[in-house]
């Protein structure tokens, strides 16, 4: 293999650093509606009426759109909610949307519109929402999950409800059990229960959501441009709101920013309509204090885990819980979060449960992993407690209890390959691991986590032509986040037989586009991957049956080798691929173009692990933890592109870094958010990073990936906050259960006693 | 067959009539510059400089652009031309482009423009540019033929050149010859020999050329938007004037509102160099006069025809020459004109001769059967003539001499199945030739004429995706005209199994799209069909192969009924078709996406046959013809959609009415176009039109098209005039031998003596 396991530079990398790169705020129409929205400043309040003449009276304001001017559409998803109608169930929620000629317009507009707001009550946390008479977000009964919520989640059956909820704002439970857990503790010689918090978090992307509509001047439909994850769910949303069929609204995915789980659809129906009833293109890019206010960040949850083990460290039975804090829209996530507790480790005897609440607050999105950081700082935190009362080593601990290929999960179902096992062993033998008694002889703390993804799948397809110039273009669907294409040019590059810099991706629209699923679930390399190799392998043969003719040559004798079709080892009288299109694309010709088709469905997920090593030092006066070393030990299957493969695993685990230390999305008792800006919501910035910073690529391939791949992105995030806990603990002797992990919460651990 | 053979509206038609259909000049962008021409006045004068001070003076106006601020290109065909840079060639050509912020700014501009031109002498027509002392369009030698106008001629190979020029102006002719023409004229019992001569006409079509360039902010690529025929040919015309790889120039085809063979590329070079260099979008479109004086008309031709036959009708020897006055640039279409006067009849010696000759005159383009209305015109009266001095019967004298498939053409090759025969035959059993004593009784005349159109081939190839609404999407990149798409969406549901209300037809662009050939050559069901044929079976089968493991039947037991797949004979366990395609567009879906894909090339052409009745009346005070009665009998190989399969013969009908009787565009002896408007130049108006108008379709199915459909666009404007100007020799006795055949020349052909 030539181009497989070779470091590619991003491809719009140049176009993305020197500014060239067109996003969607850059983009424009002539007549262009720009919109502002009008939020409600209480989490929960009546909405009496909304006075919009000050704002019509200012120059350039050409509507103030209401939910009066909306059709009547049950709320089934938090896209669907739109503008509030008569009760708002957030502060930011949208209660109306200003549009005017100009941006600056439609701000004075919009803060020229009046919205008689009467507060009610609201319940803003997870205890305050759970208690028996807390106000109910949805008085007349919880909407059902959301479907793109859904469409974030991995792979794997739901468990049924277990028992009636004690809140109106309880969806029912999620819960997997098998054995006889009372008996599974009882032959325990060690239990460890604890309760731990997290903080809700901001995906926090550079760019934040845009779209602009532009209907169609020769029909009913509309052209979407939109900063999007997932242009096929939006499609298929707008198309069913309108009335419209699928392929009357034309999705356009404009570069995406950042998205990491939160970029599906959100205000893109709310759009399309307001652009249908104006017959005007309408823009909408949110500020960023509209992002922290009215998009949806990651859930806050409680985790509950109670572990049992026998003296030798083999676990006899887990009970745990995750509590996770919805806002005020269910999602189906919290599946995975029973998942990803009753998965990893085996343990005969188990009950894993998950719990949606409702808040007045923003619904939640996904993050990066969704549930798993929270679900790792949990059970990862509780099985080093389990070693350490026991006095095994964690790593052997974790060693004696990983799942092998083959055993079940939460679900019973069993699981596929994957490299658990292999990445700690690698976390075993790192330096880092290794040299643990010196850091802490040096006052330092190091800790060890493992975690992982299950890894999602859905269908997809691709189509290879070959040009005139000799290139090879794929045309495929797939938003391209986290370097996708150019892995795919790689991969494109290896089926036909050229070098990755003769491959052109074409990230098509949902109208021409070959079909793929959202990029979303570290599945995009694992899913389109094949679709892409059936496509230039089909359209490679197509290319070697043309040549065979005028080399009188079989098939079998030919091989491509630089940009020439050839007989094996006579490059002299190779024929230029250039040559081969062009024989295909002009006047007369005898010659079918070379179009090669690709589709795919992949039959099961292949899981991905990582284990992650942190070195850390604690500031005993002011808190601060530093970490000083982190390792990212990861299994990808195969690296296609180890530069960006590498870039995946430093990014999850800064943002790992995020969640253990730094980021919260802080309410007070009103659910007004008091961390709204990049000024009190605190990212990492490159001074947080590790200064030893160890990317460990490890290969354990997937039967079923394109040249043995797995889903890159989203393991790296799931076990830095339990590292980063453990290292703590190693340090200062006190585990903290509540992330982040800042340094009032350091300075309250040292004072209690060691 | 439930879908072929089915009248079909446009699916655009409303649109069209409605006005919603967006044009290339309605289309906008931020920061668009207009353009507007700046062209000589004369047709031959050295360009000495231009004065640009006053025009860059006006408000708006942002540059003019000359020759000097363009690379130096060789001026290989006329769309390389682009701005003259020391002398001109035609009256019309343009010397300078004005570049403004508004259209109005711009005119104001380009009449501000001073270009110092020293008039020299010019040879505007074919008899002084055929002197030998007449001044030379290309001093220093011709340019080569180009490639775009190459593309419109249909197959078949060139003669060899005959001999050398005797003026500076005329091109190497192109001759094909068999069997000894002295001895064949010597068996002739008659020997008719003729020159007929051809105005110039301007394809007319209702939209002038329109061309927006769009640069690519995010790397050295454009975006052409243009109303062309040959996306792909601009394409790659651009990106080797740019220096750029195909996939870096996106041409997207705008509606075309009559193209007829003369929108292929001509002003989108200069727009694109011009765009890149401003970096800003262009924007060119064409007024009326403009479109005149400056695109691409079709030629004036002298045909000559010498025909000798047997007293039993038997032809002996054809010796026939057709001159082309090509204005500026030479044209490869030549070789048609040979091809079509040597080939419809069977002589076993004959001698057929393309000649070009260029002219102080703009360079000719293609327009519907390029040379083949003046050929029919030549070569069909002069066969009457032979009918009426031999006192046989002209349908009879065809039937004896008309080609049949295997029989040679004038290159030798045998011709392919076709229908000349039977077009014949139909002819003469319709009502207005059987009836044609009755009409000559009351003072009217009756002629009949034959032509072909041998047919064009491009390779093509396609996609085909079923949707979630149940919709069967159909990706091509062929330019809809004259109801292509209409007609391709029939042959998509005939071959998928549904009503062809549920196909959609998506036309991508060059970098999105499926490959196609231009839209020229009548060949776009011929090509395109057969590549979306096997898409949507290959599709079919796909859904075939999911819908046997649900149904748990054999593939060969499903049918598609009403949108569904089942067993057959049993709709109440179907399918629906949009339930196929969901179960392939979600997340964790184990279905591949349903996605077909189609690439073929036609291995030989299938020439499609006409023949006219007209029935005249000629008003001997005024001398105007009155066509009353007009028959158009077509083999179309299989009508797809009959509907508009006879829409497209009734439209070229009536173009070759205007051939036959109206149009021509009169030129001064120094080069001036008389008839730049369309008060000046006559195109046919409805009362035009005959009041018996009568389109009859013949089957002779082609063995390689679709359902065994040929090409329909082109034949039908073929034989008008040779049929008209019969049928004026019916009515008053005298043959005319110039086209158009005013009242003028009505008048004094008849106070000749009869």
């Amino acid at each position: 293999m030539t181009q497989i396991g070779k470091d590619q530079k991003l491809l719009e990398g140049r176009a993305k650093v020197d500014g060239s790169l067109r996003f969607g705020a850059d983009l424009d129409r002539p007549g262009l509606l720009h919109a502002r929205l009008v939020t409600s400043p209480y989490a929960h309040a009546s909405l009496r009426g909304i006075d919009c003449d000050t704002a019509l009276e200012i120059d350039g304001v050409v509507a103030v759109v209401t939910a009066d001017d909306l059709p009547e559409v049950p709320p089934s998803s938090r896209a669907m909610l739109m503008l509030a109608r008569d009760r708002v169930m957030f502060a930011g929620q949208p209660v109306a949307l200003v549009l005017a000629d100009s941006e600056a317009a439609a701000q004075d507009g919009a803060e020229a519109v009046f919205a008689d707001l009467d507060p009610l009550p609201a319940a803003v946390d997870l205890e305050s929402a759970m208690a028996a008479d807390a106000p109910a977000v949805w008085p007349e009964g919880l909407p059902g999950a959301s479907a793109e919520a859904a469409a974030h989640g991995a792979s794997g059956g739901g468990g049924g409800p277990s028992d009636a909820p004690s809140s109106p704002n309880e969806a029912p439970p999620m819960e997997f059990s098998r054995g006889d857990l009372e008996a599974g503790f009882a032959e325990a010689d060690v239990v460890v229960e604890r309760v731990f918090n997290t903080a809700p978090v901001h995906q926090s992307y550079i760019e934040p959501h845009v779209a602009l509509v532009d209907p169609d001047p020769m029909g009913p439909g509309v052209t979407i441009y939109s900063s999007t994850q997932a242009t096929y769910y939006i499609r298929d949303a707008v198309s069913a709101l309108l009335g419209l069929e699928a392929s009357q609204v034309r999705v356009v995915g404009t570069p995406v920013g950042g998205g990491f789980g939160a970029k599906f659809l959100l205000y893109e129906p709310l759009l399309a309509l307001i652009a249908k009833a104006h017959n005007r293109p309408v823009r909408l890019y949110m500020t960023r204090l509209e992002e922290m206010l009215a998009a949806t960040p990651a859930p806050a949850t409680r985790v509950s885990v109670k572990v049992g083990a026998k003296a030798d460290g083999t676990l006899t039975a887990i009970d745990a819980e995750l509590i996770m804090d919805c806002g005020c829209f269910p999602s189906s996530m919290v599946v995975l979060a029973a998942i990803l507790l009753g998965s990893p480790y085996q343990a005969p005897n188990q009950r894993v449960r998950g719990l949606e609440v409702l808040t007045f607050k923003p619904s939640i999105g996904a993050y990066r992993a969704p549930c798993a950081p929270q679900a790792a700082f949990g059970l990862e935190s509780v099985l080093d407690e389990i070693a350490d009362t026991l006095g095994v080593d964690p790593v052997e601990l974790r060693l004696a209890n990983a799942s092998k290929p083959g055993d079940p999960m939460a679900t019973g179902q069993p699981w596929p390959s994957m490299g658990m096992r292999e990445v700690i062993e690698a976390a075993q033998s790192h330096p880092i691991w290794q040299n643990r008694a010196e850091a802490k002889a040096r006052g330092r703390g190091v800790g060890l986590a493992v975690g992982g993804w299950p890894g999602g799948t859905e269908p997809a397809a691709a189509a290879c032509s070959l040009q005139p110039d000799g290139t090879v273009q794929v045309h495929i669907s797939s938003a391209d986040i986290s370097g996708t294409n150019t892995g795919l040019s790689q991969v494109a590059a290896e089926a036909f037989g050229v070098d990755s810099d003769k491959v052109r991706i074409i990230t098509g629209d949902t109208t021409t586009g070959p079909f793929a699923g959202s990029s979303g679930g570290s599945k995009i390399m694992y899913t389109v991957g094949p679709a892409v190799i059936q496509a230039a392998e089909e359209a490679r043969q197509q290319v070697f049956e043309q040549a065979a003719q005028s080399l009188e040559a079989a098939i079998e004798d030919l091989e491509i080798q630089d940009g020439k079709v050839q007989v094996k080892g006579s490059p002299d009288q190779g024929i230029p691929l250039g040559k081969i299109a062009q024989r295909t694309m002009r006047f007369g010709s005898r010659q079918a173009p070379i179009f090669g088709h690709g589709r795919h469905a992949q039959k099961g997920s292949s899981p991905g692990f990582c284990a992650q090593i942190a070195e850390v030092e604690v500031d005993q006066e002011t808190g601060r933890v530093i970490v000083h070393k982190l390792a990212v030990i990861q299994d990808v299957g195969k690296a296609i592109n180890p530069l960006m493969v590498k870039g995946q695993m430093m990014g999850g685990a800064v943002q790992g870094l995020g969640w253990a230390l730094l980021e919260e999305m802080r309410y007070d008792g009103t659910g007004q958010l008091l961390t709204a800006t990049f000024l009190d919501y605190a990212l990492p910035h490159i001074e947080d990073s590790p200064v030893t910073f160890d990317m460990q690529i490890v290969e354990v391939p997937s039967p079923s990936g394109p040249f043995g791949a797995r889903g890159v992105g989203e393991p790296p995030v799931v076990p830095t906050a339990a590292a980063v806990a453990s290292a703590i603990k190693d340090a200062i002797g006190v585990r903290l259960d509540e992330l982040p992990m800042t340094p009032p919460k350091v300075l309250s651990a040292l004072s209690q006693p060691g």
